[in-house]
């Protein structure tokens, strides 16, 4: 029995928001396996923001090559093996690409454990690269210690609301930055922030000298532009931000301005450190043990906007910088 | 016998380069000692770029008020001591301010050692703050290690020709930023620095491309602005950005473009650290005496630029931003 593979392959690099002439949608039968390699039936993708970095441009990454199917982290079931490793029916995690099925070397993928009352879908969210990511860089980045003061940007997003809940379980004061009153809402109510700015109708330099009166130990970044700058006019001496992502240039049609305020760098003596999840693989098992213990504890909330269908990831991707989507966004293919 | 003291006083914030209004000059007689205090006659008064940030805004320190004589760093004699730690006679360091006397509770004055053949605008250099900033910014900050590579802008300035040439001693390779062809020639011929760029003449981006083919280890950063730019698109992975000063933003009239490239500091896990010379203090006897060391070994090279008399200060100051100086800028006031 053959099974069909559909697929979005790049073929255009996008410029500004995604278009929909930029990948094409290919329907290939999927070829029988080789000794070594494991067939992978895709349940979910995950969408996040270095994705449409990976399809403009090389970064920490190469490009996506034109032609290629597009490169996407999401979670799948074995669907049948001819490598010693994997297990037809195992749950496994890795770069499965924007399409059905995944034929592996199995170099990248990674089986999942099963966990009681876990569904796949956390292991795209707070299990997986996304609650890795937040602990790294409040931790190890960050590197918050209890009493200081954080504040996240996007902090409604996946990587920020977790990032967040960290830092109050670590028993800092945090301070979220998100897009709407809803969103500000559930950062303060359901998740336990001390603070939230609506950046679209708040001035959020006022607003942070208001939550922050002594200034910020921590900025957890992943937007840039104005935010970072105004963050930086704030950030106590020995302040430090670990730079996830600067999503506010990603999608942009034309370059944001420039970041002003670095020189508050000098007179604070504080320090911008840019980071990468896969930079932490060896410290996983202990990030996912404290992460998956504070998860049954209910001491971390999650949200997923879940997309059903693979055909609508190109246009879903766009949620992630019009603010259309709460938490984690994932595409459901099955 | 009642000494006359001469004194520039603050009386307009400046905007872009310093004019003849900002500052006006004050003749009045020296006062006598009260018990505890010493009168010290200032030899030579150093000009700094973090002078015109004093005289503009609050920074790391407060802005200096309007009506108060103009802050500097200078050295000079003891003429006369009713404080028990000073004697007449003895070489001072510190905060004397830009005038000829200082009265001073002997707070932040410090002095400085009798050295053989070591004059004493040296203390206003390499065995000075000038020593001491780029010891911790290359050693500290930096933590430049033998056979990487590191970039210095200003490079012929006092800072960076110092920085430059601990980098070497230290065995990195070490490119330098300058901006006329004389004194990239003095920074390849004389200090031994493995390469310089006029940054006037030549295409930064490319320049470097060539000069650091496996990009940049250590970036000493004194300027900002298109250079910082430059350097951050050319960092390695895990590159350290010591960030100095700023000095394309002190004295220009409207703020110069944002830095556009942050984005590197995520891809290239790297950062950007600023820092202050005066956080180094409790490393400072270990910090000359590597200096002293190197100095009289004629490992460390130095060059001055000396302007005669107290009256030509304001003027001068100019100077540090148009580059019409070499190495350390100093006022010999007698």
């Amino acid at each position: 029995m053959t099974s069909m593979n559909q697929q979005w392959r790049l073929v255009r690099r996008p410029q500004g928001t995604i278009q929909p002439g930029d990948f094409t949608w290919h329907e290939i039968p999927v070829r029988p396996l080789e000794e070594g390699e494991v067939l992978v039936r895709q349940l979910y993708l995950s969408l996040d923001p270095t994705n449409r970095v990976w399809a403009a441009t090389d970064s920490y990454l190469p490009a996506v090559a034109v032609g290629d199917v597009m490169r996407g982290v999401g979670v799948g079931r074995v669907e049948d093996s001819r490598h010693p490793g994997f297990r037809t029916g195992e749950l496994v995690q890795g770069l499965l690409g924007w399409q059905r099925f995944e034929i592996s070397s199995g170099r990248g993928l990674t089986r999942v454990p099963s966990l009681p009352g876990v569904e796949p879908a956390m292991f795209l969210h707070v299990l997986g690269h996304i609650g890795l990511t937040a602990w790294a860089g409040v931790l190890q980045v960050g590197r918050l210690q209890s009493g200081e003061t954080m504040v996240v940007t996007a902090a409604a997003g996946a990587v920020g609301s977790i990032a967040g809940q960290i830092g109050k379980i670590r028993g800092g004061r945090v301070i979220g930055v998100a897009g709407s009153d809803e969103k500000c809402d559930w950062l303060t109510r359901d998740l336990g922030f001390d603070g939230a700015i609506n950046y679209k109708t708040q001035p959020v330099r006022a607003r942070l000298q208001a939550l922050c009166p002594d200034g910020i130990d921590v900025q957890f970044e992943n937007v840039g532009g104005a935010l970072l700058d105004a963050a930086l006019a704030h950030l106590k001496i020995g302040g430090r931000v670990a730079l996830c992502g600067l999503i506010a240039g990603y999608a942009a049609a034309t370059a944001p301005p420039g970041i002003a305020n670095l020189h508050y760098l000098v007179s604070r003596r504080a320090r911008i450190e840019g980071f990468l999840v896969s930079d932490f693989a060896s410290r996983a098992r202990e990030a996912y043990g404290e992460l998956h213990g504070w998860l049954t504890e209910g001491r971390l909330k999650v949200r997923f906007t879940i997309v059903d269908g693979l055909g609508e990831a190109p246009a879903a991707l766009n949620r992630l910088f019009d603010g259309s989507h709460d938490g984690k966004l994932l595409v459901r293919i099955d």
